[in-house]
């Protein structure tokens, strides 16, 4: 087979785990005989429309050290987008741009690690390319910390975010329990459709620590009355009381329960912020205890330090299956995470039709909360357990971690 | 000399080294031939009030897995308290209450953990103990992740906070440098009228990462003007401005910056929340480019998992000194450590009067403050850094941390 070269890049929110994709993918390509230059596009897809495109072989090749660091180093490496491409049947200038680039460049295999969004770019550059019978073989890597792609049993940087977020909630509990006095605390954690993480907080359970106490997910509607009802009867047996709550939680009507007019970002998607304190303000007026709201913010994202070593070493395999999966000359694809077992978890890597999981996301089965809609099922935890297993060796320098330099993005 | 008892109670808010001085109490009080039974004081003071008070011995005597376990575990193992003692000559009632329960008990050494609040009441303690010549050592051991207490180069709990701080900062800077859009992120960090902690995050920088771009303490009055102004010139060379603001910065009058109405507390200090979104708020109105606020929270004082084993080892120190000093007859002090050396790091531990401490506080020295206020000097730097060095080993369990069971406080 003649050497031609290849293109990888990243796109949507960061995760503790895309540059492990990203890691694995330069690894395998740079040691299979398949390719001269690997290439990485700067800010997704507009690094291609925009010429921001640097050679991975000079930083990485014989550099397993490199590899490690990239394996370790939080958010993105290559920068990211959130860039909706145009449909190129009627708008095909900037398909005509990236795909004379790649002839120009030699690239016949294009990678590309995101969520939902970034595969409806794989989709549509999959699509042209066989409109204009051009060579190439186009892999999806899927990563979010939302955990709601189709197809998949479970998606790279969820592991990593769902422990930051149970161990968070478990030292949270620390802290609140030390007083003596009734309270309240409301964490908020991300999750605009998809309350995956948000049920992860249930993990910080353990042999003495019931928090959280109450678990609200955007997937059961939400009602203000029923959430002070939840309170006060807890509060009957109980000093404290620990909520963990989505910030996508909406009424019967759809309406966000968070208090900020939601802007919409480029896909679509309203913007969402202030839920814990719009719950926190309720519960000043109506119950009159202590209360207190914690918003996990993008801590949960990029959090590489506490990470997930199963998150990590899988987020690592998927990117080298990616790459031998064009070897074999696959295209259209995303790679998937397929459970074999639970006891002991073992995963196989698999691959669906890209249009399958473009632009569709996958909710929290309702069978896997509680009637109430208050608390997730014990069916719950035992698929979230093993995603959080594990602690990758992170390197110190001058007490903070030393993660891979990302100077050619600032 | 003829076997006592000792009590120790740990009182104010949590820090990670909190529990690492009180393992090192424990750890000293039992290996002594001065202590029979080393008691615990549930909820600081207010436990000797309400005749909670438990046996150590049971769970720590020759297991020194539970004292390791103890010392990585984060918040306190005894509960704590907000409580302040009246003036005892004008109302003895407690005093009276308390200092019989020590004679019923056999107890002559006191041992509280705690920072300036609750060196106030070691200092009340010990001028009534001398008054009825009860005979007692009462030691006050220093913490505080705010670091402003007098007479001591630093408190344990802060190098812990302050690595959290740092590592976030840093985390946070790859999160925000991955978007090829202008941007500003204010980062609200613990620190009422000390910028200590606010100044930690200027560890985050390293040869790549210059966030934080501005840094807001305190100790210098802070204009809203300005601070517009500051952004406006860093955004013409930089496309994403990241920004550490203490939650205590106030204007030239003395005014707040944050926007909820301030309630005091028990000590009479204002409780504040929201200066990080009031800025937001007034970057969104005036500057009109992507903005982003993030409040560290309660995480930055219950993060064990990435404390710092300087602080951790330092505070294990003091609860060990603690011991010897009241086997040595001292009594109405408070440890402290003294700073050798910095190349290579090195502290011993002295003594202080506790009357010298009592509510009083440590500010940030201003020619440790850029002209421009907004910014820290090297000084500053040199300081911080050795704090921070190091990471204890921390246990995990199903994949959250094996943190001591503190179901005695639930």
């Amino acid at each position: 087979m003649k050497k031609q070269n290849c293109i990888v890049a990243q796109s949507g929110g960061p995760t503790a785990a895309i540059n492990a994709s990203l890691a694995g993918v330069i690894d395998a390509a740079l040691k299979s005989n398949s390719f001269h230059t690997v290439y990485g596009s700067i800010n997704g897809i507009q690094g291609v429309l925009q010429h921001k495109i640097i050679s991975l072989n000079e930083t990485f090749e014989n550099n397993p050290d490199a590899i490690h660091t990239l394996m370790t180093s939080p958010a993105m490496y290559l920068g990211s987008c959130r860039y909706k491409l145009p449909d190129f049947k009627s708008n095909p200038t900037q398909y005509e741009f990236i795909f004379e680039t790649f002839r120009q460049m030699d690239i016949h295999s294009f990678f590309y690690i995101g969520g939902n969004d970034s595969m409806d770019t794989v989709d549509k550059l999959s699509q042209y390319a066989k409109s204009i019978d051009y060579d190439i073989c186009i892999i999806g890597i899927p990563k979010t910390i939302d955990n709601d792609l189709m197809e998949t049993d479970h998606t790279p940087g969820f592991g990593s975010a769902a422990k930051f977020v149970a161990t968070s909630m478990l030292e949270i509990a620390h802290d609140t329990y030390i007083f003596d006095i009734e309270s309240v605390t409301i964490v908020e954690i991300m999750g605009r459709d998809a309350g995956w993480l948000t049920a992860s907080a249930a993990l910080a359970r353990n042999s003495y620590n019931h928090a959280p106490d109450l678990i609200y997910l955007p997937e059961h509607d939400f009602s203000t009355f029923q959430f002070v009802n939840d309170l006060n009867t807890l509060l009957k047996a109980n000093k404290n009381v620990i909520v963990a709550v989505s910030e996508g939680v909406h009424d019967e009507q759809g309406n966000y329960i968070c208090s900020t007019q939601a802007a919409a970002d480029k896909f679509g998607h309203a913007q969402l912020s202030g839920t814990g304190k719009t719950l926190e303000h309720l519960v000043k007026s109506t119950i009159g205890c202590k209360v207190r709201s914690i918003e996990l913010n993008v801590l949960q994202r990029s959090a590489m330090h506490i990470s997930s070593l199963t998150d990590i070493t899988e987020a690592f395999q998927l990117g080298s299956e990616a790459v031998k999966a064009a070897e074999m000359g696959l295209t259209s694809i995303m790679l998937t995470l397929n459970r074999e077992n639970n006891h002991p978890y073992t995963i196989s890597i698999g691959n669906v039709p890209v249009s399958e999981v473009a632009n569709a996301a996958k909710s929290v089965p309702i069978e896997w909360i509680n009637e109430s809609g208050n608390d997730v099922t014990e069916e719950m935890i035992e698929y979230l357990l093993p995603l959080i297993e594990g602690e990758p060796h992170i390197r110190f320098k001058n007490g903070i971690p030393d993660y891979l330099s990302i100077k050619h993005l600032i």
